[in-house]
């Protein structure tokens, strides 16, 4: 093995029209995990007007590998490839491509510089395993990763009809994967000209799917007329995500007025529920609205989490400057914490039980006082799989959120009761969500009271309005 | 098109070793869903010893669905096939499956049936369009679809080697897919008699991925050997889940030898690192043995977050049963809730700073007297992607737990400090993983004193064992 004198220039010459995804990894292929990545990449190209053709995984056997790269490479312009980069004996990707380039394998200074810094920032020693991953195909070059060990590669595949397929090799881990693509891979792009696909997501809550499906069915409707937007949506998690897309030969202002016209239609059909627009998973996004909302307005914010066990406070806290709204909040699991933190009477519990409508009003109360701050939520349900009774199933969670304004006196506690259907998982990422629904609307004034926002079902003799 | 008189037998005469996946839609390719398919077939496959060596996404085009069954089954004896056979005209699957067999469609009159019995019991008319669905190619065989409208397809592929490739297309909502799994497909496999397929998978923590790696060289040799396990392995959320398979005509005994002799090289060098074996994601395993391992002996676990926000408690939270050991905890996200519920001294957070090994110690003797608990963790840290500095990067976590055992006396406190890189959620995640590990070192009664246990980095000025 030689060292290059000099590393390629990872500067993109090809049209990108067309694209393929390949993820190696017998994790993958076995079924061990899901293959995340190919849809993101998907999703990331298309959003540049680039459109993937096909989704391959391979396991970790060079030859297997070789064989896609040589095959996806002859019909596609952009082959992206994940995982494969690590310092393992499974980890092939660099030699599989160096085969189909028909290269050897040499050491990229550059790359071996940013590995020995980022070891030595760590404290510990380089090893000759972790060395190798410093190495590239002669022809290519290394992308810096400046999260993790492994440098991405890029290199061009010359084709059998002349043409150049350029193909870039990412890590398999999310974290390092995404931030690669914005930093190396996302401006060095080179979409078809003109051709331009533009998205806009907005995101529902305290509405069912069916629901939400019914009233925009006259926006949803399949056929394709250029210039204008095609509406779908999918549910995750408790929020609704209502997907505007507009594509063809436009000019941004077009395409941008057509998205204004779809959203002005989604908007006059679903109210108030529509808690905010952007890209990404709803959840997350409905949480950040949240916390500007509140921070906006100076308020604040707490939780008292039973059954969600602090996934409220997670969530929330995901968001980069959560600070500004979000304090803090207690995890009270067991009845006793219940009592202990935050000040729930025992024979509340011992009367009601854990799960009851009294019990989360208790909660949202006694957490604004052991918390200080303008809201909080409380959470209490049956996540499940066991624990449910014919009164109150799996799935039973009651919300309460409590609310001060000016001075210390509480001005009003309101209380909800769901029904929500799926796994533990769904059940607590769904109460949560839930809560910022009620939190939304509490801080937007809007009434609670009407039976629409009620969203699973309620219960309106446990739900009385307290001034 | 014509009607056959009889449909074919479809019984599996070919002996599946190897399996291919072929997911159709554009819906899949261009990452508007995440096809969860292909990792459930890839997971029931294994299950029955048969081992998937490929999977592919295609859009819904004619040729490049039927370049792809031919290609797949080239290399394989058994194809299984996902999405396309509804009554759309972007339903391609049984169009492309008659011409890779060289058939022209017919209509089975089963299926036909079958679908006017399903429009009759929902009360409506069946259209043409419906209809459609119980078109098949001619030699192919209809499997009945107890869930939805559309059937699937079972067909042989004759492959240029004289071999067969026996296929099977499901229908692409999992409801249906999993149903027509289990009853039309599962008991018809044949895997090769004899041949059999078994996996362990070992957790471990608080070690990177290049010394696991690297201590694990000689046991992850890639050829090969019958009656031999193979060893690999995978990195994800501050887990290092070591894969170890084992393949062949063996039987069950053998191959529990095999698989034992490799977990024992893999425990020989990782010793205590290994938390826990079992299928599933690393971290909720690991999560899992310690909510386990504590109920076993009767002690208590509780948490106060601040970088994490909440995310440990919901972590172990998720398990189902997690009562048992864990109580609750405090997220202490501002620093006036680190001093109101934790106690801890504001004078120390304004000499040293939120992050720091003091904080860390003060959050977890202050969260032991608070929550009651035999074991409380604390977690202070810098998630980014703002608030670093250069003597506490971005990625700078304090991690403490406070132990007592018989009477009330604290007996112990643990801090560490951890170097973490990556994105604020992988922070977040490896820094609650890291608190297990300390809690598994201190259960387990091991040393963690030792260097290797500081699994990123350590400053051992701030890292004192208090008695």
């Amino acid at each position: 093995m030689s060292t290059a004198t000099q590393a390629s220039d990872p500067s993109f010459e090809t049209k990108h029209v067309h694209a393929a995804i390949l993820s190696t990894g017998d994790e993958v292929v076995l079924g061990q995990i899901a293959d995340t990545n190919a849809r993101w990449i998907a999703q990331k190209l298309m959003d540049r007007g680039i459109v993937p053709v096909q989704h391959a995984a391979v396991p970790d056997e060079l030859e297997v590998i070789v064989e896609a790269i040589e095959r996806l490479a002859r019909s596609t312009d952009l082959l992206i490839m994940t995982g494969g980069l690590g310092p393992t004996d499974g980890d092939l990707t660099r030699h599989a491509l160096a085969k189909v380039l028909k290269d050897d394998l040499v050491v990229d200074e550059g790359a071996l510089g940013d590995l020995r810094a980022l070891m030595a920032r760590r404290g510990r020693e380089m090893s000759e395993r972790q060395a190798r991953q410093a190495q590239r195909p002669r022809s290519a070059a290394c992308l810096p990763n400046s999260v993790g060990t492994a440098p991405g590669l890029f290199a061009r595949v010359r084709r059998a009809d002349g043409r150049v397929c350029e193909v870039v090799c990412l890590p398999g881990p999310p974290g390092e994967l995404r931030d690669m693509w914005a930093k190396q891979v996302e401006n060095r792009l080179k979409p078809r000209a003109g051709f331009i696909v533009r998205t806009r997501l907005l995101h529902v809550v305290a509405m069912p799917e069916a629901e939400v499906s019914g009233l925009l069915k006259d926006l949803t409707a399949r056929e394709r007329v250029e210039g204008k937007a095609l509406v779908g949506m999918t549910a995750s998690g408790g929020v609704i995500t209502v997907r505007i897309r507009v594509e063809g030969e436009l000019s941004e202002s077009q395409a941008r007025a057509a998205l204004d016209a779809a959203d002005a239609g989604v908007r006059a059909k679903l109210g108030k529920h529509v808690v905010c627009e952007g890209d990404g998973r709803g959840i997350d996004l409905v949480a950040r609205a949240m916390i500007e909302k509140l921070a906006q307005r100076g308020e604040s914010f707490g939780c008292v989490e039973s059954c969600t066990g602090g996934g409220l406070g997670a969530l929330l806290t995901s968001i980069p400057g959560s600070s500004r709204a979000f304090t803090g909040g207690l995890i009270t699991y067991s009845n006793e914490l219940k009592s202990r933190l935050a000040g729930v009477d025992a024979g509340l519990i011992a009367r009601h039980g854990a799960v009851s409508a009294d019990v989360a009003r208790a909660m949202a109360l006694g957490g604004l006082r052991a918390l200080g701050t303008t809201h909080c939520g409380a959470i209490t349900g049956i996540a499940g799989p066991d624990g449910g009774s014919a009164e109150k199933p799996v799935g039973t969670v009651f919300l309460a959120l409590a609310s001060r304004s000016g001075g210390n006196g509480v001005e009003r506690v309101d209380v909800r009761r769901l029904l929500i259907t799926g796994d533990r998982e769904d059940i607590r990422q769904r109460a949560g969500v839930g809560l910022l629904a009620m939190l939304h609307f509490a801080v937007e004034g809007f009434e609670v009271g009407v039976p629409r926002l009620i969203w699973e079902t309620s219960d309106r003799k446990e739900s009385p309005r307290i001034a």
